[in-house]
Formats: structure tokens, C-alpha cells, sequence
């Protein structure tokens, strides 16, 4: 406490205080500073930062001043240890920049506010260490709950935080090896439908780009692929499927791949929102008109030369309804976990119903 | 602790005890627990748990089957409360669902990363309130220091945590009424690049729609505007400039607006990515073809026909500049708050390059 000084001063120098060194992870001021400088007892400052009555208007004023004279401010992490809640929510993304989890973020968030509960975001960046970490620092915190995108398959770390009562339900994809809620996009018919779309306008040879197979949406979208040729009576070959990282370089040799040698294909699923921005650069380039529908909606999709026909997955409505589990799992009203299933919807605008080139 | 019983049953049936309401917010074991099922004493368990020596293998053992059956773990609140700091770090975005916001978000969180910093997120949604309820919470919960995108225009009441030591950096726009580091984009030299490039393809009736002009970039943008129609020596005209929030409605009236009438507007800059969006979508529908240039580049501009010229800035470099220089504040190292600015850069595609129409 040697440099409580710097929290003295008077206030049109902070800055300076605040960047002391041996000041740099803060030094706060006390209740005690407080009832030092206001010469009352700790329990007076306790009952006027609390509210509670029992002190008079004069010193109740002589606490206030001091307060305000040393930037006092009531320690949650203090409230935290005495009442066991902190009031806020934590969200466990895959990626803070993929514009998929950007409405699902603030459906979360308008959510969380409408409880009053802050909302606190990560990204596991698609490593399952990462996710752990970042759960399990989220826990130590004293989130009263998890909205989690998983990158792991197995959550069985979990366990002790829930049986703990942090409230927990995963989103976009679902938990492994642990019995929890899980609210999902029908990637399998949703993957089923798009392909189905390019077979009635024609096309037997469809090539599918997806993400990482262990990745659960990606197996789902691969799956529904691979039943809506079977449907059709359409024998899959290997090199009509790519599944790996989403990163362009690797979509884009994939495509370009499925698009040579003596049996191209004539028609692209592309299985998620990072891929088709990729796929739609390459037919760009290319000079046999390919059609293509793709996972996921993407802004201006619309005023591209075809429109891009999509399957797009309600983003904002997966958050809201995780969003509103997990309070229902907080307040008490729900009492078994479930696993929820939301529809996706074929937006048809141009690049799905052309013909195959041959 | 009436309920703890919920944290003694076998793991298989974890939920259950999580979703018991009397339960809901937690009742976690406490190293008293543990101490009380190893059989050994508080500092024992404390030394274990901290990593600290003193302690025979077979004791820590009996310690950890202790920790491991009650699902024990560290309260970092309480470490908070004795070590004053958290490792973590909190950003407060304008809108979580701005595309713009996303590369900003992973780069801050990239650097936090490699801190050892948590990143704790949440968004204004551009109301200066709800700023500072955010940032006064996140304080609260002692966060080491605020990467703040701000809402409002009047920082005075962060002094007092600036004063306790938190770290502070500003990006995209400059707080207000404090002396605090900022980080921001060129919006003025960018905007009026943007113009003057329109001006030199022939335009002179030129408007601008850009968003709420107590917001710092929109301010900005607008005067980078005035000014390279002042170097022109071209007068503008009011109908020529619309600021106000950015939905599409609005937007798409604003364009409309100065796209008729007698003296119609041959070019367009628009004042950010959400407008751009927007405009585009309007020039698609409009007969006569239209200048535009956006502030903001925007995912697949360069495959619309034209393509979308844009002034781009990088929000990455935003986002690791701002979280760069809050560790340099938190390691003492950055003594004086400094107003960083980065160059935007023009990209032409063909949209800022068309004549005018007439």
C-alpha cells in the first residue's frame, strides 16, 4: 500500500498515477481507506455502499466524499465470494471474425442484458486446449453460465463447473461425451436440400468443399451431401469431396482440382460461409459456368452475377434460443437437457439453378 | 451450504444436482472441503493447490483425490482480491455484428493472448449509457485494462479507475473530456482522398451519406469530404449530405433523395461499411450509372459489377495497435497517453472510376 499516494492526487493528474510501475495492476482503495478518511466505522461505509439504512444523512454525506475523494468503488469480486454470482454469462466462440457468429453474438448479448447479466466473450480459435482454458477461466470467474461453440469433442472437464451450477448450453455444435444442451441448425437436411436443388436443375457430378470432418457441422453438411446423392442414385466419387481447413489457398486448389481433368464437375456444394466466398472467386475465373449453392447466407450474395443460392442457417435465432435456455436452466425452470434443432431455408437467386455446362 | 450434498453424488448424474434451483448459482466446494475430506489442514491444502512445497507425496495425494472427487477448483476471485489483478483485459465494441469489429475483436484478443490475458468483450450498441454501465462493470470485476470503442463523449467518470491503475487505450474514436491514449484511423486525410479521387474522374455533384454526426468518424469523414470539395473549389450543396443512423431504410432515402430531383448527385461516398452495403444495393436498381466510393472495404466488392472502389483502413492493425499499447501501459513502460493515427488506403475496382452520367 506504499503507493496509495498516487490515488490522492488530485484528479486532473490520474493518468500519471495510474501508470506508476509499481502501481501498474492497481492498488484500490478500501472500505477501511474509506472509513479512515471518513472517520466512521467500516460497518457505516458497509451499510451507505450497500444501501442499507441506519446511518445519518451527515455522515452517510462524510462517507460519499470520501468515497469520491479516493475513487472508491465497491468490490464485486468481493460480492462475488460472499453471494456465489457474478451476474454474468460467458460466450465461447470459434472465431471473433467470422461474420457467422457476429448476429449469434449479439442475440446472445441482447439476451443476457435483458437479465441483467454482463456477457463475457472468447474465442477458442478451433483449438480444443484453447476452449478448455478458456472455459475454465471463464468458470474460475464466476460466470452463472456457458453458451459454448465447441472446438473439443470431449467436455467431460466440464462436469464439476456444472454440477457446481454453472449453467451450460453449447450452440452450433454439440458436446461431447458430456449429457448437455444444444441448440443446432439442421445441417444434415439443411446439406440434403441445397444438394437436391442441384440435382433437379440437372447435375449429377457435385463436387462438395466442406470444413474439417471433425468438425460436427462439417460431418453433418457432408453427410446430407452424400444422402441426396444416394436418393438420386448418384454413385459419390472421392475426388468429388474435400474436406480441411477453410483457408482459401486450401478451397481454392480444391475447387480448381474438381474443376480440371476428364470428369470436372458441373456443380459446387460449398459447406460453409468462409468456403463459398472462395468458390465464388474461383468460378469467377473459370470459363465453364458452374453452379453452385452454398452453407450459410453472405452479405450482398444477392447483387453477385449469378445471385448466390444459399442454405442459410438463422444465426441470431441459434444465440437467442441458447441465450434463453441458459436462463431458463438459471432461474431454475428447466430441469433436463435437451438438444434443439433449428431449420435452414433455400434462398434460390441464380447461382443454383444453372444448368450443367455439358 | 445445505445444498452441498448435490456435489457428493458420482459424476454420472451431474446435471441434475447443477439444475437443483436451491443450487442454481453454485455452492463450489471450498478448500475448507477439501481439507475436511483429505483429513489434513487448510495451509495443506493451500500449499497444494498453489504449488507450494512442504507437503510429503502421499499427503498431496490424498489432497488431490480430495480435490478431484469434490471438483474443487482455485477461486480466482479470491486470488483478485489478494494479488489485485486479474489477467484479463476488456474491449468494449460499438455493435458486436459489425463486420469491422471482427478483425479488431481477434487481433486485441490475439495480443491479450500473448499476455496471458483473458479478453472480456461486450458492446455498447452506440448508446453512451450502456458504454459506461459496461466499462464501470467490467472495472468492477477488476479487468487489468479497457480496449474502449466509446459511445459517448464524456470519459470523466473512467478517472477513477484510471487513477486505481487500469489501463486504458481508446481505438477507432477518442474519448472524451480525459487525457487517454487513443488509436484511430485517418478518417479525415481517408474521406477526403476518397472525394478528391471522384473529383478527379469529373464529378462535382458529389454527396456524402454518412452516420450520426456526434460520432467521431462520421464527424471526421465529413470534413475530409468538405475539404477536398473546398480544394476543388466545388460549393456544396445541403441535399448533397445526409448523416443520421445507418439502417437501410434511412440510408436508402437519403441515396434516393439526392439521386433525383433537378440537380441529382453523379457520384456517392458513403461513410462506412454498413452504408456502402446499402447504396449498392440502391445504384443496382437505378438507371443511370452512378460514381461510388465507400469508406470501409467490404467482403466481395471486387466481384460486383463494377467492382467497389473503397478507402480501406485496417481494423486488425486498430485492434493490435490498441492492446499493444495497453500491455506497454500495464508493464509501465508507456508513461504519457498519445493519440496514434494509421493511414487508410484507396483501392480502386472500377465503382470510384465511372464518369459522370450526364
Amino acid at each position: 500500500m506504499d503507493d496509495r499516494t498516487g490515488q490522492d492526487t488530485v484528479p486532473d493528474t490520474p493518468r500519471r498515477a495510474g501508470r506508476l510501475p509499481g502501481n501498474r495492476y492497481g492498488n484500490r482503495p478500501t472500505m477501511k481507506d474509506v472509513a479512515a478518511r471518513a472517520g466512521v466505522g467500516l460497518k457505516t461505509v458497509s451499510r451507505v455502499v450497500n444501501g442499507e439504512p441506519g446511518v445519518t444523512p451527515e455522515t452517510e454525506r462524510r462517507v460519499q466524499e470520501a468515497i469520491d475523494a479516493l475513487g472508491f468503488r465497491r468490490n464485486d469480486s468481493a460480492r462475488v465470494l460472499r453471494k456465489g454470482r457474478t451476474a454474468s454469462v460467458g460466450l465461447v466462440l470459434e472465431d471473433l471474425a467470422d461474420p457467422f457468429y457476429g448476429p449469434l453474438s449479439r442475440a446472445v448479448e441482447e439476451v443476457a442484458r435483458a437479465h441483467g447479466a454482463l456477457l463475457i466473450n472468447g474465442s477458442s480459435a478451433e483449438d480444443p486446449d484453447r476452449e478448455q482454458e478458456l472455459v475454465l477461466a471463464l468458470c474460475a470467474r464466476r460466470v452463472d453460465g456457458l453458451v459454448v461453440i465447441p472446438a473439443g469433442d470431449d467436455h467431460q472437464y466440464l462436469e464439476p463447473e456444472i454440477k457446481a451450477g454453472v449453467a451450460t448450453v453449447f450452440v452450433d455444435r454439440p458436446a461431447g461425451r458430456i449429457d448437455a444442451d444444444v441448440v443446432l441448425s439442421d445441417n444434415f437436411g439443411g446439406a440434403r436440400d441445397g444438394v437436391a436443388h442441384l440435382i433437379a436443375h440437372g447435375h449429377r457430378r457435385i463436387g462438395f468443399i466442406g470444413d474439417m470432418p471433425r468438425i460436427h457441422t462439417a460431418a453433418e453438411r457432408l453427410r446430407g451431401y452424400r444422402a441426396a446423392m444416394e436418393d438420386a442414385g448418384i454413385p459419390v466419387k472421392d475426388a468429388w469431396m474435400s474436406l480441411g481447413v477453410t483457408d482459401p489457398e486450401r478451397v481454392r486448389r480444391a475447387a480448381e482440382e474438381m474443376l480440371a481433368g476428364p470428369d470436372p464437375v458441373t456443380a459446387v456444394f460449398a459447406g460453409n460461409n468462409r468456403v463459398t466466398v472462395t468458390v465464388i472467386r474461383v468460378l469467377a475465373e473459370h470459363a465453364r459456368s458452374v453452379a453452385l449453392v452454398g452453407f450459410d447466407d453472405i452479405e450482398l450474395a444477392d447483387l453477385l452475377q449469378p445471385g448466390v443460392t444459399v442454405v442459410a442457417q438463422d444465426a441470431a435465432a441459434l444465440g437467442r434460443t441458447a441465450a434463453e435456455r441458459l436462463f431458463r436452466q438459471l432461474d431454475g425452470t428447466l430441469l433436463a437437457p435437451d438438444r434443439i434443432e433449428l431449420p435452414t431455408r433455400l434462398i434460390t437467386r441464380g447461382s443454383g439453378e444453372l444448368p450443367p455446362a455439358d
